[in-house]
């Protein structure tokens, strides 16, 4: 197909098309003439791929890159491929090392322990898990830390649903863009859903009557 | 303290902070002289809110200035704010109206219906679960809805969690600033927890002996 269809077909508009293609994320078409290209169901499906990791996900163009790139490279074995674009969808920064970052580190070394669960030193989630818990340390939530063990038990039961989903799923080939659309769209899932739970959670709490005005309140209702 | 001494207890630097004072994220100190602000511990909390939204939640300034503005309005009712403050969370864009979105806005009703949550027409949050999946069915895992029960128990766990500890809490003054930080930070100690626990479930499935080796498949290992 032209670029005019391909960008009818998934909405895009061709000066974005344009954009990706000059940026990497999606593959030149096939000239069939000097001044024509040609597009197939590959670029249709990619494109609709970038859109969702931009739109849904929130991922920034150059992270996208850098995705697609760990998933085009057919030299990189599956596992390294998959541990690449892991990396670049948890938030990147730095680790502190004030006594809040010790004991939130201190946290998850010890949930860690204390559920079994099998990690290894390259695991960046764990480092992301202490970021995010000393940042409500630093900020008067360190007692946070008590739900760890809720949150995980949600965390298994979400885990488990996933690699049941990823398990009924053959293609090889398939398989990378699988987990790379389940980690950014399934945690954008979760996060809504999570959303919907709070203003249920709070409307039983508070009260039938109350369920409208703390609907608001519910909606946001967390720490 | 002087701007120099609240940089250094905060790790910020001192002309991102004079950024932050002039986008209306932070207010500006007090002045002792012409050319002297002083600063206060108002200013320190405020400045790791806005770090740990930035680095940990990776919100924008801009929507950073949204949800501090409608936390520091005193004029608009709690319940108001709240709702401000999850709408600027919350990934933003328009509903589409084909046949995906059509269906992923079906199944949310039928879940909302058989889980009897209790919602209301302004709770975005129904809206962004139906763009999460109607962009996963338009990349062909349309499946994935088999997962939302599983998905919503998960979410019903980590309400509770997180209404019991907002229960525990009494300041009200304190209560919008921990709502965002609890949604923020929350969602990125979630995430993390389960590509912890996809890991684990990886591990565990695929054996020991190829933990290792599906590791850092199983770090991403989702849909």
């Amino acid at each position: 197909m032209r670029i005019g269809e391909l960008s009818r077909r998934t909405g895009v508009p061709v000066p974005t098309i344009k954009y990706y293609v000059r940026e990497g994320l999606l593959p030149p078409g096939e000239l069939s003439s000097p001044n024509q290209a040609q597009y197939g169901e590959a670029h249709e499906r990619r494109l609709r791929l970038i859109r969702a990791l931009l739109d849904v996900g929130g991922l920034k163009v150059a992270a996208i890159a850098e995705v697609l790139g760990a998933v085009d490279d057919p030299a990189r074995p599956l596992h390294k491929v998959l541990g690449a674009a892991a990396d670049r969808l948890g938030p990147a920064g730095d680790a502190d090392d004030d006594a809040e970052a010790v004991a939130a580190s201190a946290a998850v070394d010890e949930l860690i322990a204390r559920r079994g669960w099998r990690t290894h030193e390259s695991n960046r989630a764990a480092a992301d898990l202490s970021r995010a818990l000393a940042a409500m340390g630093r900020l008067g939530h360190g007692a946070f830390t008590e739900l760890l063990d809720e949150y995980a038990d949600a965390a298994e039961l979400v885990a488990r649903a996933d690699l049941g989903y990823v398990g009924r799923r053959v293609a090889v080939e398939d398989l990378v863009e699988s987990v790379v659309i389940g980690t950014v769209l399934g945690e954008a899932v979760f996060n809504a859903m999570r959303r919907l739970a709070h203003v249920d959670a709070s409307a039983r709490m508070y009260g039938a009557d109350g369920a409208a005005a703390v609907g608001g309140e519910g909606e946001a209702a967390a720490t």
